[in-house]
């Protein structure tokens, strides 16, 4: 069967899926996290081949660490696990109960999205937990994950899906697709594929969003902010930069640009030079910013400068650049301007100062005076997330269970006609009973 | 100005116009509602002109009636700017309030999309409401309307537009784009323009959606159906359909299809038959519901009978396709793959089949015996719509107010740094404050 036909099938087990009680979805992922530990000998088996292979094709050692699939790494996905069976059902909420008229009652109740197509980088673990989060928000998935681990992915898909059925759910509930060009045949799917979640590099998201229909839930850039106010508590302030920027420097969340008050800059460019200097940040300037640093003794010597061009640059390494401004107004309209709408901070003591920009700043994530690494599903109680979304529509910010949803509106009567109202004889009284 | 310049502008001005207060907005909805009423000679003027010309071009009387701006129009849309102002302010609302940890505070809420651009028909009364929508949600709009009513689109446009500034809202806040190709310049906005509204026939809907980046919200068909179940009430089921083909059957929620249970279709389909011949309602049968009537002693002549390619068919006049199938498992099967997901009924006094197909069709609307027609804003409570939807991400079904904003994360805090979390010197607890 080609992707097409998949999908299609899949489609068709969605409302089967739909239907399925919370208890028997939990049951699913209990029996599926036993059934990874049972399997433990065969799996690490896959993913050392994997690993070996990558090693002779001279892959660095960081992203081997990702490929990875250990011990300490099974634990987490079966812990993780466990934790979703706990998490409250996120279908079949009703948000709305209204009697439109007498016997006329309309309710809006949360259910599935339908079939869902993940792309993800090579991580194990990944494929895991978003199996998962599909199958406890009563999603079908078809996943692609990253080629540098297909072995790996291979039998984690089939525990995973073998479980799954065991425990009654449909076959289409779970779906792999193996081959590069099978990504192409995915994004052609409109219609039976009714949302796109793709992970990777901003470069491959980009590829994603623009040659699909389908929707797209995700992010391309992090270009993330931090605005130095006018008062300002100096070693929080670099405290905080130093994370957002060096603790873990590829990550989206991080911060590639630094605002600072013109008042405070003299005083807080030399500080951060040094602060940043010491943990091996290098800096670009704008032409006005290096010049004020020149004035302080210090030849920061960034040649080229900064210039307007450079604005929406995400360096995703230890390079962080800097860029003056006159106000927390000013930042604002920078960020909106040049950022990428992800997660900006302000630093300030200035309770009106940080109103302002919360108020001002357009983005999934505004912060005051906490790092930009923050954003994170895990970190804001979700319990595990698919992705962080930089679009407006549906789901924002770092996307758990509850972005997995939608609704529908379910309408009961007694044979109401539409005619008997437009025509004056009955009339809506619009009573909520929740 | 081009419309990439204005749009631009107006990117710029939407959190000025996000930050207004309540009473700002209501405030300019009122002035704005008094304005209309204060200009009645010119509007009713230049409206004369528009339908004059559309007179002279061959217009059909049922358009004009709909291009007509009178007395009783600007009543309507003036009490729909009053009723507005009275309804709860959908921006600034904390959907989640939680402490991460110690003086480490998350929330979410609503704000505004931002940028909208609107395209609609010509309906000087759908210019109103639909500026009054995006004003009180905080939200800008470029809208684009008909040509047929020009004229009357300006002068609405420059009196609403006045107001709103006069009131204290940003020059921004609200822009009308007058020519033809400025819809295919606002298609190629992406990054500036936030979402697109288009409203109109199915052929330009999909047009719209597949010439844009920006994400679309509206629905291109409108293909509803109705299936009649083995236990069923003769005259609800009757007058349930006949309400919904013909009491306004160019409405997307009007019926299209009727999907008859096998066991009932010896005794339903005659009186279907003559049901929707008295009303002038055209009938087109599968071969296999065709014979059946002929055994009935009505020959229904429908040459050629009504195949699967014609499941998709949206008449839009007093055409009525009739298929029969096995069970509710199998209507509910046939509306997933051949219908549009806009809304569908069954007619049964069966609860637990009742059951099984509100929770199997999946579709913005789900009803059990009363007509397809309710699918509507109005009716729903929702004070005024924008459009139905039936995209599943973020507004499914009809739209008010509250699919006009999207939320954002704001997150306070004294300095954390995301390293104390990941070298365990402190940990999450997660507590909810709301």
């Amino acid at each position: 069967m080609n992707i097409r036909e998949i999908v299609r099938n899949m489609k068709m087990d969605a409302p089967v899926l739909a239907a399925t009680a919370e208890a028997e979805r939990n049951n699913a992922l209990l029996c599926a996290a036993k059934d990874i530990g049972d399997h433990r000998e065969e799996i690490f088996a896959a993913n050392a081949e994997d690993v070996a292979e990558a090693q002779k094709n001279g892959v660095s050692a960081q992203i081997i660490k990702r490929l990875k699939f250990d011990e300490g790494k099974m634990r987490a996905v079966i812990d993780g696990m466990h934790q979703l069976t706990e998490l409250p059902d996120p279908i079949g909420k009703v948000s709305l109960k209204r009697e439109l008229d007498q016997d006329l009652i309309l309710e809006r109740i949360s259910c599935p999205i339908g079939v869902i197509g993940v792309i993800f980088e090579a991580r194990p673990d990944a494929l895991v937990q978003i199996s998962s989060l599909c199958l406890k928000s009563g999603n079908c998935a078809i996943l692609k994950g990253g080629r540098e681990t297909a072995r790996t992915n291979r039998i984690l898909y089939e525990v995973i899906h073998n479980s799954f059925v065991r425990s009654g759910m449909p076959e289409g509930c779970l779906k792999l697709a193996e081959t590069h060009n099978e990504i192409d045949e995915l994004l052609d799917c409109y219609g039976d594929v009714d949302l796109l979640i793709p992970r990777g590099s901003n470069a491959f998201v980009r590829y994603i969003m623009e040659h699909t229909k389908i929707p797209v839930m995700g992010h391309a850039d992090g270009v993330c902010h931090i605005y130095v106010d006018r008062h300002y508590d100096r070693e929080l302030a670099l405290s905080v930069i130093r994370d957002a920027k060096t603790q873990y420097p590829v990550a989206c969340n991080s911060v590639e640009m630094i605002l600072v008050n013109r008042e405070a800059a003299p005083e807080f460019l030399p500080l951060l030079w040094n602060a940043m200097s010491s943990c091996g940040v290098s800096m670009r300037f704008t032409e006005e910013a290096a010049a004020l640093l020149k004035e302080k003794g210090i030849d920061c010597t960034t040649d080229p400068f900064l210039t307007e061009a450079d604005f929406h640059r995400e360096y995703g390494e230890l390079i962080l650049s800097v860029c003056l401004t006159e106000d927390v107004r000013t930042a604002a309209a920078h960020i909106n301007r040049y950022g990428s709408h992800h997660t900006d901070c302000i630093i300030t003591s200035d309770d009106e100062a940080a109103a302002v920009f919360m108020q001002l700043v357009d983005s999934a994530g505004v912060y005051r005076n906490v790092s930009t690494r923050f954003a994170d599903g895990f970190r804001y109680g979700f319990g595990a997330e698919v992705g962080i979304s930089t679009s407006k529509l549906h789901a924002r910010g770092p996307v758990g269970l509850e972005g997995l949803v939608t609704y529908k509106y379910l309408l009961s009567g007694k044979g109401q006609t539409v005619n008997e109202y437009a025509s004056g004889t009955r009339e809506f009284h619009h009573r909520d009973l929740l």
